[in-house]
């Protein structure tokens, strides 16, 4: 079994590519990673999000420990037999999605208690049982138990969730142990103090991790202010390790936190917004639903290989998301995730050529230049 | 251009094998069309129904008419690029559709007045109506515009329902006109009156048409009546021309129904309980709601090539069922259509070969035997 490894193979400015690898298979990275909450990418077979180019998923623990459950799908061998997905998959430690849980949950020291969504069932959430869990689903990449901080948050409100997340990633280290061939994650807090952020850093470090998140960020501070804070955090991170942006994001999100130094990234935006009718392309967002598609014979981008571009016009996309039909859903899906996943293959070429500057001004330019109708 | 023609193959008692030629393909018989009601199959990608064996499409006018309108679908280009199926595609005259409004629809001898269940608005369809629309639609196989006498009616009711239909259909062929590579199939009436039937039959032919629905069944009679009609129904029609059994059915409903002549079929059950939870099998129904399937490892059916039954298992599909997951209606529904034509290549191939009998008797004892766990 080979063993989880990172490898930067090329740099340009702040920002990298690299490698990951893992036995169940490579990562390429920058990695966008499409957030398979449910133990499914929403509105897509996995043959199929393996095909728009995604080498790694992220489960979400706070939903599959609802249901069907962690021991379930133990029993059932494993969060990859389950869905069907045999490439890497990295889990949430749940922490997030349990906080988001306003006045239905209790957090202490020891962990976070709260109320099942789904039956109203009691539930404890620890760093141990975060990690027990994560085991139960087989995740080849573990994410430490945190607060994720609010925004904003005091200093001083700031700094004792951090220290109690680093408590937890202390307590995370001790009950993952020593499982070859998985990793396990650390994530930074600090909100947006420097000091802050360096201290977390320090303490991750000294634990030791095998990745690095920037975590508290994507949770409504805007892209000006996230963007501010990695401009440093990252580079207070074991060069030698993958970085990850937990939940983020939009398409120019994406592209400067790259440039900032990032490796990983997940978000829900594309599959939610396929399912909403909006479509990410190089000219920027189209809104589906909007009449002035209705009669538009054009694919969503020409210049796009994936099944909605190539086989369908704006104004039948127009036509099923009008008639909420699923394969509206499915199709729009597809094609964020296919424009995602070319987005990250242009930034990794790019930098691999030493050629970020140029890529990002001819990826603003092409926002700049909208969506144009042919004359 | 190929003309539309049709030729029976193979015969095994009244069961007939045939292909019908048509200018976008040909369409092995017995046939099962699936139903693509707003130009998709829902929650199917059309290169996904042509995998399961499919060789032609069913469209709904009344459907289509009201959105997304069929001069905008004849100023994309048709029915067929719109939701890129480049097979034939039958339509239905909007006719039983229209019936259904019950409250909300008046008809009198030029044909129905109703009311949009989208916008409201005033609507008519007549006979001429009915086929510029399907001419609109790029329909290949264009069904004349009937009433479907409800079932049950008192002879005198169905007579004069009946009579009303015949006259629709003159009118139907005259709108239709002389269009090369396009079918008009008149729609036999009758209710369950044998001299009614044959009434039906007898204009019908006299009026001609390329192929002849059997028409007022699957409307709440049951099997036993259906099959009852049928005993003698489509021995009224001509021999030479393709026998369409609208709106059928349940697996052992086809069965029947092929055993009695029947050429052609349609159903919305396959895709409709593809979204409910409902799987078809060898064996039966299964509803993937149900706690038993809950860790449940097999496959819906390990003799099934379908992608649910090649990837996952009976407690994934459980989960996404009860999850609500899109591709819980997916994968269902692709393997209900995949179950549907293999059983419509299964009976092919038992006529060509004459042994249907032998097919039936297995495909019931496979129903009977249900769907046994292992040992």
């Amino acid at each position: 079994m080979t063993s989880f490894g990172f490898r930067v193979t090329a740099r340009d400015g702040r920002a990298r590519a690299g490698l990951i690898e893992t036995p169940r298979g490579t990562v390429r990275t920058p990695a966008f990673m499409p957030v398979g909450t449910a133990a499914t990418v929403k509105a897509m077979r996995p043959e199929s999000v393996r095909e728009t180019g995604a080498d790694i998923l992220l489960g979400n623990t706070y939903h599959l420990m609802l249901r069907p459950g962690a021991e379930r799908i133990a029993r059932l061998g494993g969060l990859h037999g389950f869905m069907n997905w045999d490439g890497p998959i990295l889990t949430d430690s749940g922490g997030f999605q349990v906080m988001s849980l306003a006045g239905l949950r209790r957090l202490d020291e020891q962990g976070v208690r709260f109320r099942s969504h789904i039956d109203g069932s009691a539930q404890l959430l620890t760093p141990e049982r975060s990690m027990e869990i994560q085991r139960l689903l087989g995740s080849d990449i573990v994410m430490a138990f945190d607060e994720c901080t609010p925004y904003p948050a005091e200093a001083a409100v700031a700094a004792s969730s951090m220290r109690l997340s680093m408590r937890w990633a202390e307590r995370s280290r001790a009950a993952f142990g020593d499982r070859p061939g998985h990793a396990l994650f650390g994530i930074q807090q600090g909100s947006t103090y420097p000091d802050l952020r360096a201290e977390s850093a320090e303490k991750l470090t000294a634990i030791g991790f095998d990745g690095y998140a920037v975590g508290g960020l994507a949770v409504g501070e805007g892209q000006e202010a996230m963007f501010g804070v990695l401009d440093y955090a990252p580079g207070m991170l074991p060069e030698d390790r993958p970085r990850y942006l937990m939940g983020v994001g939009k398409p120019d999100d994406i592209v400067g936190a790259v440039v900032r130094g990032i490796d990983m990234m997940d978000c829900v935006l594309p599959t939610r917004s396929g399912r909403t009718g909006q479509a990410f392309t190089r000219h920027g967002a189209l809104n589906l639903r909007n009449a002035r598609h209705a009669e538009d014979p054009r694919p969503l981008d020409a210049a796009c290989g994936c099944p909605a571009c190539r086989g369908h016009s704006r104004a039948y996309l127009h036509h099923l998301v009008r008639s909420g039909e699923i394969l509206g859903a499915m199709l729009l899906t597809w094609h964020n995730l296919h424009y995602y996943q070319d987005l990250m293959a242009g930034l990794r070429a790019a930098i691999a050529a030493g050629g970020l500057a140029a890529f990002v001004a001819a990826f603003e330019a092409a926002r700049a230049e909208g969506d144009i109708a042919p004359q």
